[in-house]
């Protein structure tokens, strides 16, 4: 199938939106990017691309990032995993410890900052150099080399990130934390300071539409692992709206507070979108009704 | 495909297994049901049935009737319905009331119980005789005038149901409830109390499989309802194990206290499986396994 | 002490305050009070009256009762009581059902709604005629027959009384209401629409100042029982403003929604003070600044 | 008044009670003192002491601690203290986020761990050698230069205290910390682990039933604020068993996981007991228990 008409249609619909949402404003590196930006790409499962606007731009992925550590843990651990974290979506906005405390320091989910510390403790845990491991791997499913880590971005997010030191330090608490917090800290703000475009971002996330085989065709999860995060991403990849996600656009999919979203039919394809301005949920708001009117007029859906 | 060979070697697998779970004990008519009955039915898209095990005894649906009940209103309102009750995963059990009021009476979504009041109230202000309008409905879709409201179940729900009663004040005192406190209850406790059998709920659920056209081809709800209300299911269908349900099964699907649950791949088959026994978090013991075993092998899922 | 000056003096001070608050508006007998009422009266421990203002206009003492129902219950089963409330302070507004939900069905304390029904209850109960006898128990410790339910008050509170359903539902189904919950809320809505003068509701609680002796010299409770409900009173008096008053005025106490407030010193005196308009926590607002002012120049305490 | 006699009978009454309850186990420091130390000291408002017991041995004051950091705080910045901590009681353990989540980073009161660790944000703000100068506060009202800080306690509790650090951060991302946490913790850290005997308390404490005035007879606080600091530990005192102490002792106190209890009776005298077993409310068991015989049998309260 040709998406590149549907892709144009879209981006000329939206582009001109004048409510493009704010961008998020903790740091100086997200701040100043400008909610003129606005790209889509497709990578389908026989590897054709489709792109609009500034799909080759890169942006920093956030909680995108979650997943692909995610996939490194399960890929490392299989279902050990699941004693540190549960598989419940949160119903909450990203960021709330009140879960956590009442649920005896087991986050609900790896997509929220506390499951993700978890995840990236255990990334800490199991790789001999956890950052350029992280980054290598991240490499290799996209086959490409110029992905890196922001390190303003890191470093930003180091000095502000007030609240991730409470989840991780609450962690500990519980002894859901098996490594320094400052250690796992500086992993997870490398992590999340990935800058990718939306074509490589359809590049990294090609294995969950294909049945856990990155785009070189290397095995990277099991089937049902892959069928098991596409379950996640669909019930928690978007915080407090991942049941409105669901119903609107019905795909498995993630967002980032750098405003990308990216979402899959399994064995079909993978679309990317990045416009960096927010909604008030933190999702990107032309990001979420670029997804809408495209699963609407193609009338594709997991359902 | 024909699925009779996976379905006898689940029900061979699984009917010996001896922790069978707790029959729900509020009320006489659920408690007195053995945890021997053991039954699954598949329906698929081209109206062939597969069936094993107990799939003619009648059991009281309970919970799976908020999803009927949803589907009855969609048509009748449309999105109006969602000025009233949201659509995102609670992530609590079913009956908490701690949500509804820390969000001004609108319920997380129309499949727990106060979301169920929210249709239920819908309904009574929409139909001419509530009780014999929608019996009505679930005759037309499944095109089988012997299922009848357990008038028994319906009495006794009303004697005990005092934690219903206290979320539909709660929402009337929200402002969230139009009718009488005790004619929305009497419709819900009737609502609850339908009985079907195994067979007969893949008949029910069959336009949820078919794009929203029901087993007598009658066009029920837009392909684009159908859609949301499979979504719905998904993120929303087991109270605090749906992203468990998700992660393990990977179907939309319904479970209620009397042991049932139904679920479905779109476009292609309804299945349904009752066994009265619940595990701990007040779904069907044995009929999680069963779908978890069914997914498993056939290597079947919407991810 | 001559309390007459200072009482005037408050009275002058603040009778001209402009902006009086918000008079209770969910039912019409309260929604038409003016706001322009104010009357103070204090009742010192040799039973001398000094008043100013509208002291001697009845006005609807609603929560205040919970208090004289507490004492009652608290004469006639003692401890055992505190097997079905607790005593801590809720820190939370007065209608707020979470709590009760967390914590199985048992109040966090007597004088939050869903804790003073189970006292209802326990009236309900413990007396052959509840409704009369707890009248006739005011009657007797304020030595005033005219004191009397004001019946339309009790009425409407019954219509509009959704919430107080809601909270006597949830506490039925933790199995921590005996009886029916009409008979109880019945009782309720009537307890707490005895409409009292701030001269009478001075008397009420002169056995909360003198060990437990009432007006006309008889022991209602003992003198422990006397101080653990001014402990009470203190901890728990004024919702999620009980740290407040007891910080700013630093008296065992307790508010109303009609605009009353009560309070004592123990051993020396009580003080009411009566302003239907209410400040953001539905306590009175020239009610608190009277009261306010009343222990800063007085500098009485009991700390 | 000779206290003598009903101290020593008290000591009789409880000193061989079997259940002694467990000491606090997080640090070594705690984890090795024994139950069997048993002390309690009064002073009374004419300056004489009464003992008995392990009066004269040091324990780690802890929580108390909070008190006298509390009143340092007020007496420098008086009101102004009040914009960044509420006065309500919390209904919650010592150490529960939550609740610090939902009021947007404005603890409960100045005696929870959030809260105090706002206090010792101010002292580190206001004093030019913090640590040194509030030892020094500590000394004078005193009367004793002998105090000071266990450092091995102090050390052990940086090493483990994961929660306050979540705390500190969380207060933090609120913006309601102006110091770095390591800063505030150390100095915090310290504080607690200031080590004293009853009788040594008892001194500390003499200033809030002696309206304001310390042992050596300076004005410290206010009559005013001395008042409000004493409706504080009434109100908050005992965690989650404040309105417990309210309703069983009557009395401002305040107790440490040391095992330390101290209260009073404003212009009447201070007591202090120690016995390090704690109940499951993390106060000391035998402590409460020493403090309800004390004032059941000696008839006071403040109410």
């Amino acid at each position: 199938m040709n998406y590149q008409p549907i892709l144009n249609s879209i981006y000329k619909a939206i582009k001109t939106t004048k409510d493009k949402g704010k961008v998020a404003n903790y740091i100086p590196e997200l701040s100043q990017v400008s909610t003129d930006n606005f790209g889509i790409c497709l990578l389908n499962n026989t590897q054709e691309t489709f792109k609009v606007g500034d799909a080759l731009k890169p942006f920093s992925i956030q909680s995108i990032s979650k997943v692909l550590a995610l996939a490194k843990v399960f890929s490392l651990v299989d279902n050990d995993l699941w004693k540190r974290v549960d598989v419940e979506p949160s119903g909450n906005p990203f960021n709330h410890l009140s879960l956590l405390e009442h649920e005896n320091g087991i986050p609900r989910n790896p997509l929220i900052n506390s499951g993700a510390l978890v995840i990236a403790d255990i990334l800490v845990s199991n790789l001999e150099n956890p950052k350029e491991d992280f980054l290598q791997f991240i490499r290799t499913i996209t086959n490409d080399n110029s992905i890196d880590y922001n390190l303003n971005v890191a470093n930003s997010e180091r000095l502000t990130g007030y609240r991730n030191y409470a989840a991780a330090y609450l962690l500990k608490s519980f002894g859901n934390l098996e490594n320094d917090v400052e250690k796992v800290l500086d992993f997870y703000f490398h992590q999340c300071a990935i800058a990718m475009t939306c074509e490589q971002l359809t590049k990294a996330f090609f294995l969950f539409s294909n049945q856990g085989k990155c785009i070189q065709e290397k095995q990277i999860l099991s089937k049902s692992q892959t069928k098991r995060i596409n379950a996640i991403m669909l019930t928690c990849g978007f915080y407090d709206e991942a049941g409105e996600f669901a119903f609107e656009v019905g795909l498995p999919g993630k967002s980032g507070v750098g405003g990308g979203i990216v979402a899959l039919l399994p064995n079909h394809f993978v679309i990317s979108v990045w416009s960096p301005g927010l909604n008030s949920k933190g999702n990107s708001k032309l990001g979420m009704q670029a997804l809408e009117k495209f699963t609407t007029e193609t009338k594709i859906s997991i359902f």
